[in-house]
């Protein structure tokens, strides 16, 4: 198994996915023996904007597997990418580094470092478009908490329509067999059209809910995200609704025994302080299985990777730039224009916008 | 020895501080023996406000054992803190890492942490309350530079009134024989009554002096403090005043041949450039023995520490918060109710403010 | 061989930048045989301004030996250094460390500290002064790809006036036997006076050129910089001229084959993004021998540092003060003034400003 990048979850097979699951959870149980695996070698956190949680985690990874950290936290006080290019940043980071961990603003700029790196790259997030170690950790709790990825009936609670997280869980939930999906929301912040119609050409089964209390006796998992107060129509919505969506002990007594209440973290009022004590509360487990999960993905691509060599950056396809105002090659002009055809539409290999081919 | 927590230097007792006290110096003289003692474990450096000097110390410290780092200095340029609880933080790094060291701008937050961390906690400074690793370090320092802790004449000049490091070290060497302070400053920048009526309570021997010239003749022991400039009375004052606490030469020149002066540093200008090539000069010195405190201790509190697990949390003892606008159970809601009784008085558990109880 | 200061790349011998050199090739070929070599040790990074690059190149050359980090990176984000004196910082942070590296906005900072520290001192940039190891990458990046540091024909293109780079690169190269420059400028941003009168001096041949296309078919090494918009003496002057001392395909394919392209980066557009997949295109390659050289140069400071003490300092030579305003000694009043005589002339030796003696 050779993992070159980590853009998007699902270039990984199931089976190389199953495969770093299952590291994981060796390495929870004998942590003592990978402690020097990465001994000698140097992860670089390349963070263009800040996200101290996720640098922690993957730092943390890094160095219970005995690696080294370089890197920055947030362009402001950085002179790195001041006025330079991401690509020139990435050729001499990939020089120093053995392994890149890349955070960006926008769309697609973990794909375009990848097409310049001598070394490894993970996307820790780029922009509003993917995150793919948090459900990488989200599916290594699930397996280690239920012991399976299939047949499960799992609601997704809170703001549906802007949940990058949660519409990666789905997407990557949605492959297995019999898993069954509840979405519990407002119905401003409903699931999106394509998340839905996706899961209707697979054939998987959905449901909508507005209500946490009706449709938490079924569930065997629960994924609670927050609603920022400003996506609700108005104050007074908000007042009426806020509590509708918060987990607290109440609503929890109407759980399955086994529910497997989770949570990307940082919480801020939608699930009880009260909730932490009760042990289907794994969101804290859910923190230190995200460090498993990394140091397996990082141990994969680091002993997986051969020689550090340039890869070859492939030929623009088509002779336009892609439209989305939040896509790297809006500021990247070096990049070269990729899309590939889907019907008639192109997608941008970048940030996966879709466009009308005329 | 179990050291779960160091809060508060008095939590120690005499033999524990003893124990830590002689270990310095084995790995002062022997460092390269405690090169790797820490390998493999992490430390997490929470700092809620800035302090590069104590942070820098406490990471020279666990380097020092061959341990590693993670952490943040400011909570402007986190995102860990933005809105989370301090108990949701402490969980989820209590999880990443062996040890933390806090430092946090309200009185009681080290102690709030200690009661959800999983690792043990050291307090780097819990805003004008405590910083027991200052006075370990000052108690190291004085062992091996005098090699006693008692029977010494212990003149502190400066800025007694606001002093958290002088109120520390008083208190810890007030409970060894034969000490006996002097105190040495302008009357409005005195020792607070409350140091003095324990000093009087435990039959110890102090004075005030106005003239660090007239003291220092009888002084085994220096503790050098800065006078902020806004804390004389006035502008006058202070040009009048100002000399009158500055160690230079001259009055270097009427003291013992064996004494030692101390400072917690930074030092601004209340000691004279010149003195610091007298041999009696310590200061640097200390900053040194200050890593060979924190090594101490943080191999005490990581070897003695059983495996990772939560604690548990105390029940409120009283239905009422601490009413010190300082105190962090102010601003986190959830941290049970602690006190303790004191004759009439009640203590807070977090930031020892005493209430009258009606 | 003992370095215990590297502020100026003039006070190594032809002798000991040899064997840098040297030592960087084979640590470059065999570099898991130095992966621990500094195990055990730590280097301070003094970024008392902010140079994420340079910050990053050092540390990682010092992870690349398996030695520690500390430091901090700008002065606002640090309480070190506020209000306290550079030597304070520099007698605890030798304490500290096995290494210094700092950077200071001011001129001479690094002379100043290496008179106050117990470990070796690096000179990362003091002001516009000197940035010695910036100069040791350009030297083992000619050594590595020319085989050679004698008989070249060097181009520099760009701002000849404000390149400390440059400077320092010529002047290490004309001591060797049978270089010629060629200056590609534009008449304002020529080559200053001082430097050419040094090269007459010693006898090197050089020549002014203002255009690299006709100069560039005789050239065995290019250093290419940038000219920043603001130097040009008009808008319309930037306009027209802008592309002259821009290096693009067109204007390679008149070179010889193995011409070395080299550049400090980071680039803006002063080289065509066309030109990085040219194999003469070497600044890549030049960030990746700055790792080694700094490894190099790291072992050769620590290994030949004999016991950690303070280093004995000089006497004032004179009794008033250097005049140039951004020199170290204008801040840090504690200094010993200390100039050297050449002639007529008195040399400041922190700035190497140089006065007339009245």
């Amino acid at each position: 198994m050779e993992v070159k990048k980590l853009i998007n979850l699902s270039e990984l097979s199931r089976e190389e996915l199953m495969d770093i699951i299952k590291l994981s959870g060796v390495i929870r149980d004998n942590s003592a023996y990978y402690m020097d695996d990465c001994h000698g070698k140097i992860m670089a956190t390349l963070f263009y904007e800040p996200s101290t949680r996720t640098q922690m985690s993957f730092q943390t990874a890094m160095l219970r597997l005995g690696g080294k950290i370089i890197g920055f936290d947030n362009p402001q006080n950085s002179s790195v990418s001041k006025g330079e290019s991401l690509k020139d940043t990435i050729r001499v980071m990939s020089g120093y580094a053995d392994i890149i961990v890349i955070r960006h603003p926008l769309e697609g700029a973990a794909y375009a470092a990848s097409l310049y790196s001598k070394c490894p790259v993970i996307n820790a997030g780029d922009g509003g478009h993917l995150h793919p170690t948090q459900t990488l950790t989200d599916v290594v709790t699930l397996w280690y908490e239920r012991h399976h990825l299939s047949n499960q009936t799992i609601g997704c609670c809170g703001d549906m329509k802007n949940g990058r997280t949660v519409h990666s869980l789905i997407r990557c939930l949605s492959s297995y067999k019999g898993n069954r999906f509840v979405f519990i929301s407002t119905p401003e912040l409903q699931m999106p059209d394509y998340i839905t119609e996706e899961l209707t050409e697979k054939g998987v089964e959905f449901s909508f809910s507005n209500s946490l209390e009706e449709s938490i006796p079924e569930l065997d998992m629960l994924y609670m995200t927050r609603i920022q107060r400003e996506r609700f129509p108005s104050q007074e919505e908000y007042e009426r609704q806020k509590g509708v969506f918060v987990l607290d002990e109440a609503k929890l007594s109407l759980a399955k025994d086994d529910l497997v209440v989770m949570h990307p973290l940082p919480r801020v009022d939608e699930i009880a302080v009260e909730v932490d004590d009760d042990p289907r509360a794994k969101y804290f487990e859910q923190a230190e299985y995200g460090i498993y999960a990394r140091m397996s993905l990082i141990i994969k691509m680091i002993k997986g990777s051969s020689k550090k060599e340039l890869p070859e950056v492939p030929e623009s396809t088509h002779d336009f730039k892609c439209g989305n105002p939040r896509c790297i090659t809006q500021t990247e002009q070096y990049l070269p224009s990729l899309f590939d055809e889907r019907g008639d539409e192109l997608v941008c290999r970048y940030c996966e916008h879709t466009f009308v081919q005329h």
